[in-house]
């Protein structure tokens, strides 16, 4: 896990603690706005999506923080000696190496390649790959966002109730303020789920995406080479296109060693 | 209906009720607060939509919540099996099987087929078929964000109602809370209208589009498939990539035994 | 008129009145407040657009909710019949039928195809009318969307105004609650004007314009169709294309007749 | 300058005053307030464009408002008289009308056709002008966007700042009320200068954008059209596709006569 | 770094000081509510995104605000230079020249050209190399957009918190209005963070992208030039269409003299 994130989320929570200071926590502790709040913002969000994509977004979000996947340096440095390989011996020396790779995505294309497929397919399948792992990606984040917006108009529902039955009964004056404390508290929930938790999530889902779709498309790009018998450096040129210029430099020294 | 569906409605409702708690439930019913905001708001609706619109959207929501279309896996088997027969007895021999087929798209599609259509004639008419269905759907998904975003809106409309006739009779301050409260129950209950009937709606209408249009469009790469007498292995090849790598397994698993 | 428009309208208002309930219609009515919210957010509209969008808005208005065009199916019976005219007789046949037609963009497009213009050239010219249709649309929904923000706007500039001048002068503790009242007038006005005036319109030109576009792109791809020669049969097929379910039915009902 | 835009500024402030009434005038001069509200939006906004956006910005108002342009109808008709005078005597006959033309887009235009440039060279040419005209266009749009949303944000804060000193000195009570109103008058400040001055402009500008724009499509349609020797009756053909039909008419009545 | 973004930053800043006024700046400064306000917005933003690309952002707002990048006008005349020594001695001849181009970008583009790289190739790689440029800016504005909205919405959890505290101990009514000053302070400095730091800093980045980009497409578009051969005067041309007309002049001044 990003040690960012670790950092991140517990400086936020240990924050707002801090602020509200600890002989005071007991008065932010209260079930009933908790199950308004949190509770009916999580029941929304779980009327809002089909089962499968609920359960499936909290195997998006392990893998957005814990899974180390390779980075595109790695990447491109295999590819380009899949290229060396596929100039010197032929394609199908490439048959036993694509039973090694772990990535599926990369795989199935050499071996795409390897069978001889037609450019034009391979490069249908594996787009339709990407634009449909993309889509995945979204609907992920999308479940965040919309636990996001709820949070808070679940926070102000609950506020609203607690408001009312405060204003429906002030004959006791001295509970005036109590009450309305604890009105307060649903909206403190919804806003401290909304902007501490889900945000953050999605944003976090969001980066992972854009890097997994870039590493696919190096990946496509780079299969295409090969499939076309490219000079390995024109497929090094062509992918290191990709990176940022600090990363590039990491490519060409670790190739000038 | 999606069990998680039934369960996310009913938990948001027993948890705001919850919060209410019963025996104050009272407090929280105000017919004439319920007319302005609820009533309001759907009036808005109609006024913005044609008739036939709405009435379709009721049919759009009821099938998004019921009705138990075959899966993608289902479609791809039926395709690669289609296209397995085409094969052996060419394209001819789908068309008594196209009578068997139940979804109007795929039928179509492969009668085009059948009847020796130009392929970019068929591409066409699916296309448009496809493009056109989507445009509908978001137009049932339109008009409860409409009404999403008229309920709190109304609600404040009721709320200002509220507070000016309350403002404007001052003199019996006993009766300033009870008619504030009732003030809020618009806001309340427009607020409700949104969070816990209409987001999770519009949510739910847009992903049963997206499942709708992936199939159609595997449909159509199918169709495409059969006409040009793709190979079955590559038709599966390419419509697996439409699939989330966990079904890709269930296509294959199927096809191994 | 829809009918749904008129019981929608009538509705939203007579909800807001009976909210008020009529005895105390009186206390809503402040002309001061009036012209702040309403005629300041008029102002600053007309302020934002040109004289002549801002008059034509009104004719976009009162076509999109009085005008009763041709349905989508009308203009498909047409076109086949023209197809099969032109079938026959060939495409000059065209030329006397034509002049009956009433729908401007549809001539325009029959006569360019009689006259022996380029394929190219027709799409060409009917395209850039439905792009730049599409655009005067837009405008039009955009005059109202731009009405609909500066209402709550000058709403709250209003109740802004009204709070300072009562903050400044609270010697007599008797006129608070009245004037506040009276402050909120505007934003009650302000709201008012956008949810159950300006958002409403809104939707209904952008439905409108969706219907218009969608007429105008069936006529194209007839057009086409006919310039090309295609089989009535191919172009009924195209067109059914652009129609949902229900409506395509109605189609082949008639033909069947 | 619109007439239509002079009368919305002015009806704007006067219905502003009018709602203050002139006696209280006086209230809603506060200097302080209007350093916070409205110095901090503009200091915001120069601290977040370069300074010659800022500058040009200036220009790009005073050119929406006051410049008077070439209508569409005239531009057209200037096109179709330079495809007649092409096609009797050459489009070397063109080289010295191009002199006369004052438009300098409409100038490179057709010299670049006079002098012989490929038809895919001159598209390149004009099309990248267009495309950039239209990126100044929207950056003049957005430093009034963002001064907008700065308005009401530097109110607020203004109005924060007001709070707490009332707040944290409240043992006269006789100034709260005064005090709380002087906080109020930043926020409607930054509402004014957001709602009556900057969207108003922002639209403005946008639509002065989008009539540039169209009028530079329709030269660079007619120039291409003049390159390639179109028949006088083609080009304006073409041509009145871009207008709205009243304005068709007028192109036709006025070649009538 | 520009000097109208150090007024900006340094006024914004100013006139806030000013509203306080010195003597009740005290009254502003309160660590705790820094704390929640800003150290959670910036804790939540943290956990946001990657390591990596929270450093990276410090980088970028570096470069945005005080490198000295050359402008187009230089970048064009020095391409139009590198196009005439390329007419008249062969492209070879750039070889040297290029090793004392400073832009990488620039000094790959034409080394690719020198070498005799395909054109399609080359642009492929440049284009890449453009889009990804593109992202990365758009992560470093998003990172600075992201703390613009936290800010806001820490500050408003800060608020609550105080808020809460205050309403569940109310017998000292003499603290109230001094607790309930303190309360919005965190909303203050939310508020402070986000319109008078991060958002001015998000458009920055987006305009010095947009520069960006521009310089390097104007550079793309150079090269593709200078590999097929194109006569200067037609690079000039091309080139000049990327610039305002006010920056054209320059390009043409400097080379009449």
């Amino acid at each position: 896990m990003d040690l960012a994130t670790i950092i991140g989320f517990t400086c936020a929570f240990l924050l707002v603690i801090f602020g509200i200071s600890l002989p005071n926590l007991a008065a932010f502790i209260d079930p009933p706005s908790l199950f308004i709040a949190i509770g009916g913002a999580v029941s929304a969000t779980v009327a809002a999506f089909p089962a499968n994509k609920l359960i499936n977004s909290i195997g998006v979000v392990k893998n957005a923080f814990f899974v180390k996947k390779s980075t595109p340096v790695d990447i491109i440095k295999q590819l380009v000696s899949f290229a060396e390989q596929a100039r010197r011996e032929g394609i199908l020396a490439l048959e036993a190496r694509a039973l090694e790779v772990k990535d599926e995505f990369l795989k199935t294309g050499i071996q795409l390649a390897v069978d001889g497929t037609e450019p034009e397919l391979i490069k249908d399948i594996l787009s339709t790959d990407i634009a449909f792992t993309e889509l995945r990606h979204e609907e992920g984040a999308k479940i965040f966002d919309f636990l996001a917006a709820m949070g808070p108009s679940f926070g102000m529902i609950g506020t609203l109730i607690g408001l009312v039955l405060m204003l429906g009964n002030m004959t006791d004056v001295e509970s005036i303020g109590p009450n309305m404390a604890v009105a307060l508290i649903t909206t403190f929930y919804g806003s401290l789920l909304a902007n501490a938790v889900c945000l953050p999530i999605v944003e976090k889902l969001k980066g992972y995406s854009r890097r997994e779709i870039l590493i696919k498309e190096l990946m496509l790009e780079g299969i295409m080479s090969l499939q076309s018998g490219d000079n390995p450096r024109i497929v090094e040129q062509k992918l290191t296109a990709f990176l940022e210029p600090g990363l590039r430099a990491a490519v060409m020294k670790e190739k000038g060693k």
